[in-house]
């Protein structure tokens, strides 16, 4: 009985997102043909992070449960030559029993690109949001500071799970800037669908003095469904950076 | 009478290189059909570097004379909403009398990029020669300083215009590490066709113990039209950097 780890970088831009979809083409779809293809038959795949449509990767973690030999070096050789470059495994191992991509992560980390340039950069537009105009970014970073901690994120995204608890701890939300070049950094347990995708959107608002950085804890108490609509960042700039499977917290609820 | 002056960018990937030619898309078709969209009649345009299929650039410089009333932010604003992110007008404007993008420059500088790692980076496939395995830094730097000068560099490219000269003035060609990432620099008065990618591929052949580096000051002085055959460079790797218009040189010829 053994479990491999998949560490996984791909470019979103050509994909429905990662999960399976009939007739669509997914990160999951290609993935899994590719395995199967090398393996002989389909194993059934965990992920830490089900990116959506035109999201990407440079450390998503994936894993199966494989009870055959298994030459690991052999298997990121044979997916890379399938998929790479537009889907890379970065790294290929056996992982110790009981773990699982999803269950076994303590925390997802995401980082979204926003370029505020007066003209987009032709080797970054597949990977930033391009979106002229300076931000304020002193009341970005208050409003970011006020959504930390443990809360119910109800209004800045729904359960992947339909009816599953929208309790997430947001363990860090920050926001740099290099030149023209804005990075949101966010660091979760894990995330809701669309959430990182929302608060962006949100921050973004209060960068442009729609929103003060003071009304973003009342939408947060609110756990209004209906907020994230039409606020929701363009995926593009969405990357998922790495998984941290570390020991787990204790549970604060 | 005036000049127009554009500094461009743009992903060379979906182009046959700069120069128009009949059914095939380039940068100066597109280019040339937005501006007269834009002006009512097409302009002639001067080019800095005629860049081949498949090559990028950060800083092209390209001027046409245009004679009647022009403001310069709206044109940059028109071309813009036709052509980026793909190709980008980072500048506009009025240039001084008598400037030409290709005659007035004193120097081109392009930049090289090749990833030696194990696995391709899927945000920069476009952009990079994806060429794993570790390479002899001090041989390619030793190769690189026997080309710098005033020479015949017949053996690492043709003349643009068939018959034309072929001796060039290397002031520059440094090869530079950061990690896997290995960038090699060129600087010259001006570029023989495919001589930037002739040079790469003969510096990697000296980085990979193929060629000696003291061979490779015998290799320019055969002036030997059939070397750069089989040895170029492949051409997503390449972006013209940026264009110098200095005082020129007094003449070493």
């Amino acid at each position: 009985m053994g479990v491999v780890r998949l560490t996984l970088a791909y470019d979103g831009t050509g994909f429905r997102g990662w999960a399976r979809q009939r007739d669509q083409r997914t990160v999951e779809g290609v993935l899994s043909d590719a395995l199967s293809r090398f393996l002989g038959s389909e194993p059934r795949l965990s992920v830490a992070g089900r990116t959506d449509a035109g999201v990407h990767a440079r450390g998503q973690v994936a894993s199966f449960v494989w009870d055959e030999p298994l030459d690991v070096a052999r298997l990121q050789r044979a997916l890379n030559g399938m998929l790479a470059p537009e889907v890379v495994a970065l790294d290929v191992r056996i992982a110790p029993e009981g773990f699982d991509a999803r269950f076994s992560a303590t925390a997802r980390e995401y980082r979204y690109r926003i370029d505020t340039g007066p003209w987009p950069d032709p080797f970054e537009a597949a990977y930033v949001w391009f979106r002229p105009g300076d931000l304020a970014l002193a009341s970005m970073r208050a409003a970011a500071r006020s959504l930390l901690g443990e809360h119910d994120f109800a209004s800045f995204g729904r359960p992947h799970n339909p009816g599953g608890p929208t309790v997430r701890r947001l363990e860090r939300l920050t926001v740099g800037r290099n030149g023209s070049r804005i990075e949101i950094t966010a660091r979760a347990n894990a995330f809701l669908h669309q959430m990182v995708r929302s608060l962006v959107g949100t921050l973004v608002a209060v960068g442009e003095g729609r929103i003060a950085p003071g009304q973003v804890r009342a939408i947060l108490q609110a756990r209004d469904r209906g907020w994230s609509k039409g606020r929701l960042a363009t995926p593009r700039g969405l990357t998922l950076e790495r998984v941290v499977y570390g020991r787990r917290l204790p549970s604060t609820r």
